[in-house]
């Protein structure tokens, strides 16, 4: 695990508005931190060959957000240079039928990553503690024993060989207010507009409530949560690129070494 | 959890000498068993029929034996009256590339029981306490800590309605010679044979120490093991029946009720 002022320390309680939505780090400017996280996407391209060469451990990352939140477009600024082959995203939508029909991890596991690769979660398993929990889907004696079952299942894949990481993408209810406002003027985002998100607007400080549980009951030394600040997105991206590349680094990546006696091969 | 001599209480400490693999209970002979056994696979039909048309919960089944332990025998007769269609067995294999290439629950996890489906695993997630700790294929610190992943991962599938039983069919080692060496002496038998058995066989005490292991790390209240006296194959067909069916008749299955107002339609 490594330190940074975004991480939940495992244990520490969270209040939301006590992290802050909107900061810029030692950046003057958002001109200032593009070589940065420039530098950064470059290395994560060579740390991802590395993960796949060596093919032994596999990375998690997990984004999760409230609506405008930018998950998707984090996840396609910080990975666009990024190997696809090495490199799996999952969007998880509103359970199909067969879905439902089983435990709520049963889908997630199906898509955890496989050795070798960087898995990439839009949307996880917290839904389960979130949608399910503010929309009463879910009873309380019910949903919050789900907290150790994800625990519990973190532990398994980190025991396992994965690496987890999971980015709470912490935007202001104003911030959310002027991204879905642009949806329904600007007409390159009215794709984007979806109905439904005025009503989940509607239940913020519930869904905000959910989101401080699930920060302190799941932030763990194996699966930490990280809360960034995600107003401004030039921010947001140098905080992903600089976390995600130095969890990297202490994965302690190797090319593996070339099998022994290739030196008296001789090609004819 | 049923009440059952063959039940290992969670928490006690297992030594698979102290269980026997001979016994009779109360019956005088095989013949006087039939009648009761037969009397059970009927109560089994009518109760997955209830489980079917709920639709709310599943029942899993775990069945893990030393080889020549009788899995496919017991399976064959306690299920083979039941509607194939809630009914869903998986016999884990050697795993493919692809499947060890995630973490070992993955692909036991794809085949959880969906809702109203009785689920019945032939070997199981315990192989991976089992051959992989005596074949050495699994290091003490890894296979260790799989009894917690276990035990977690029982816990969410009997939280999100899933009811599970294990069994443990124990056999001596003497029944286990005399059935080896029928596949070797009864041409019917011979497709049964397996060289490797024999050097599994070399292995005796160490499957066992793993099993007495798994039994006492992993009988819960939510996911508890039985150990089955299976040197007699009436007997064991008896236990598992009698045991499946209580446990059945504990989950209180009601056909769902008729909907509303159906005393009204009239067909024309």
């Amino acid at each position: 695990m490594i330190d940074s002022p975004y991480l939940v320390k495992p244990g520490k309680k969270v209040r939301l508005d006590d992290w802050p939505t909107r900061d810029g780090g030692e950046f003057e400017s958002k001109e200032a931190s593009l070589p940065a996280v420039e530098k950064n996407l470059r290395k994560l391209d060579e740390l991802q060959g590395e993960l796949y060469a060596e093919g032994r451990r596999s990375l998690l990352i997990v984004f999760q957000a409230m609506d405008a939140g930018g998950k998707d477009g984090a996840i396609s600024h910080v990975f666009s240079g990024v190997n696809p082959q090495g490199c799996q995203v999952t969007s998880f939508k509103r359970p199909s039928d067969n879905e439902l029909a089983h435990d709520y991890l049963w889908r997630i596991h199906m898509q955890a990553p496989p050795r070798g690769v960087i898995g990439i979660f839009n949307r996880s398993h917290y839904e389960s503690v979130l949608v399910e929990r503010v929309r009463k889907i879910a009873p309380k004696d019910v949903w919050s024993r789900r907290f150790d079952h994800i625990n519990a299942f973190e532990k398994l894949l980190a025991d396992e060989g994965t690496t987890i990481i999971k980015f709470f993408l912490h935007i202001s209810k104003e911030e959310q207010r002027e991204r879905l406002q642009a949806r329904l003027n600007d007409p390159a985002k009215n794709w984007k507009f979806n109905p439904g998100d005025l009503e989940e607007r509607k239940m913020w400080d519930q869904y905000q409530d959910a989101y401080a549980d699930l920060l302190t009951e799941c932030s763990t030394e194996y699966a930490p949560w990280f809360i960034v600040p995600a107003d401004r997105k030039w921010f947001r991206n140098w905080v992903l690129s600089d976390t995600i590349v130095r969890t990297m680094k202490r994965m302690d990546l190797h090319y593996p070494p070339a099998p022994a006696g290739l030196d008296d091969i001789v090609v004819e």
